[in-house]
């Protein structure tokens, strides 16, 4: 079961960033995207206009409905890489 | 780098499954989720409503960005059962 383990693999990684408490302050993200996804490395201004793009409910902190966005967003630009030469 | 080979397993099995036409027909986004989404058994009529629900632009396809809309949904979900005693 790819599909579920590789669920659980997000739903993992977020609650290690926010240490169980559902929701990740803006150091938070920032380790995690930096541990954890190879977009180089990533300034603290880049963490601000992420963080303030992805706060959709400006609580000053990311739940996991805004935390999945960003996996959304980077897996659907991700996506057409993996179609054998682009067909 | 487990949230990466989390990512890549949601990509894979959408190719597998679209035949890496980049879009699902309801019988091969039925075929996924009753093969890798443990939801029980999905009936013609559950298959129907979800695929309506999930095809947004109305082309009677699910494209990458409809799909990850409903792992979204899944995992959105499922999370917080992965927080010890839901505290």
């Amino acid at each position: 079961m790819e599909l579920e383990k590789g669920m659980v693999s997000i739903i993992q990684i977020f609650h290690k960033y926010s240490g169980f408490k559902c929701k990740l302050k803006k150091a938070e993200l920032k380790d995690l995207i930096n541990n954890e996804m190879n977009l180089g490395q990533f300034k603290v201004r880049d963490a601000d206009l992420l963080f303030a793009d992805l706060d959709q409910n400006g609580d000053l902190e990311i739940d996991f409905k805004e935390f999945i966005a960003l996996i959304a967003m980077v897996t659907s630009a991700c996506q057409e890489l993996f179609v054998p030469n682009n067909s």
